[in-house]
């Protein structure tokens, strides 16, 4: 545990910030995550914050938006990983100046976990969503500050268990909307895997830096590909509906916010490709499987089999 | 149409803001949009651009973040109407500065068009979402700009069209989920009411420095009560199943962004009831339906039975 960095999680109980702190606690790292005292009592988050309990996590009272305990609690740890949400993206440059402030961070992650928000293609809304990430890249690499962006692709979770119907929970039996042809190649990490590597990065000389892509070929697929591997798991053939490309920028245009930013979201991923359509390059990237080949990652065709 | 305001719509060509300026244009206001070169040629906004162009609309080369345009475009007109998407909400302080600078301007609609976001008690990420309005209005009234607020509820084309079902566009025919128990009360209103509501709002004394409701009796249904109104016109009962209110406060911690943004404006809406849990209080609130009677809104009841 000597070697072993401390880290601190800012947004730890939000959607992929709990696997990350429950990642870093597991792998031996002193864990500290900052909270406020509304979350600590949050009946909503109770069952997350007992498990960091049960973890030996520290608890840090503060907020993103008290200078004063972001810096105490910055002061403590050797590197920083921000899962703050969507609301709160432009506002880690709060956590920038901070760091700037303290220096003693070996490494920020700042909240990505997603596309490469610098090699995207989106329309708007997504555009703007993402631009503020790249935003956030450009401080801190003008700030000098030791950095690794975690591009984790999509989560399973979430796009692989409903196969990306909006509303679902499991993965559907009947019929399947298809954005554009169904052939880009997207993806999948579940949300344990992403944490996995993160954390394994932390530490890493590999990943200082430089962009981590979490692109493990078996998780690799076609949403036609991963369509068949469905049907072939259920033994049942579903009815493919397509809507093609330029019907999908007429819906996302069409639609309302939130819905809008889904469905450009999901323009950049299974239309684009915007995930697969461009190579890891070095010295800027590396992969996380060939990184870390002992990882033994949940495969799209493990993950779809719980659903059968 | 000499003593009708010239309106500038900024967010013209986006979802609420295409109704807007139609509403504008055929109630004989000059009306004005300011739109980039790129919007002109984008294949998905051509039909849009039409049918602004056959009703005589002028369009305003300029951007929100092009101060120069934005001035000049402010500066020949009486009346400006933001209706700018999510990711431009935080920037309409540009709006604001440009408006104070140029100090011809009667009336401002800074980009609302939803719940009421100084009586909402939704959780987070919708909280932070209804926050950036806040600070907009807050930013208005700081420098003395004149202005209305339109809070229109729900918009029927996405909240009443579905039954708010996820990814549904038409009311659904076997299954209903409902979050919480069903019984607040929500108000739909159509797009072009809510844009003609607005239009009426502009040259009005009476909307001056208010908040303008689009609160119309024959559209304020409990979910309970719009669905058996549906059941009853397709002649059909439907599988209700209700999401208790502690469930739909965890699924959205348990939910990635946008999913979670989708949620916790549901959660707002229904369960909440955010929409209706307050009495429009004069001085500052009015309500659209009483000051504009002879609107012929159309009602709920109207807009399911196109979809029997």
């Amino acid at each position: 545990m000597a070697n072993k960095s401390r880290i601190l999680v800012i947004g730890g109980t939000g959607y992929i910030g709990k696997f990350i702190v429950e990642a870093a606690a597991k792998s031996g790292h002193p864990t500290f995550i900052l909270v406020r005292e509304s979350t600590l009592s949050n009946p909503a988050k109770s069952s997350t914050i007992d498990s960091f309990r049960g973890l030996g996590v520290t608890f840090v009272n503060g907020d993103l938006y008290d200078e004063q305990s972001l810096e105490k609690a910055i002061k403590d740890v050797d590197v920083v990983i921000s899962a703050v949400g969507s609301g709160q993206l432009a506002d880690q440059d709060r956590i920038i100046a901070a760091i700037k402030k303290s220096g003693n961070i070996k490494r920020f992650f700042p909240s990505e976990f997603g596309n490469d928000v610098d090699r995207t293609n989106a329309v708007e809304p997504a555009k703007s969503t993402f631009a503020i990430k790249s935003k956030i890249r450009r401080a801190v690499e003008a700030e000098n500050i030791p950095y690794t962006y975690v591009s984790s692709n999509s989560f399973a979770g979430y796009f692989l268990r409903s196969l990306s119907q909006p509303g679902a929970t499991a993965p559907p039996r009947d019929k399947v909307t298809i954005l554009g042809d169904g052939n880009p190649k997207v993806v999948f990490n579940k949300e344990e895997d992403i944490a996995t590597y993160t954390i394994k990065a932390v530490d890493d000389p590999r990943t200082l830096n430089k962009v981590l892509y979490i692109r493990p070929e078996q998780n690799t697929y076609s949403f036609n590909d991963v369509a068949s591997l469905w049907e072939k798991k259920i033994g049942k053939t579903l009815e493919r509906v397509y809507i093609p490309k330029e019907q999908v920028l007429k819906n996302i245009e069409e639609a309302p916010f939130p819905v809008n930013i889904v469905l450009s979201i999901s323009h950049s991923i299974f239309v684009l490709g915007d995930q697969t359509n461009f190579e890891i390059e070095e010295p800027s990237g590396v992969e996380a499987s060939a990184l870390y080949p002992e990882v033994k990652y949940t495969t799209v065709d493990e993950y779809l089999s719980a659903f059968v």
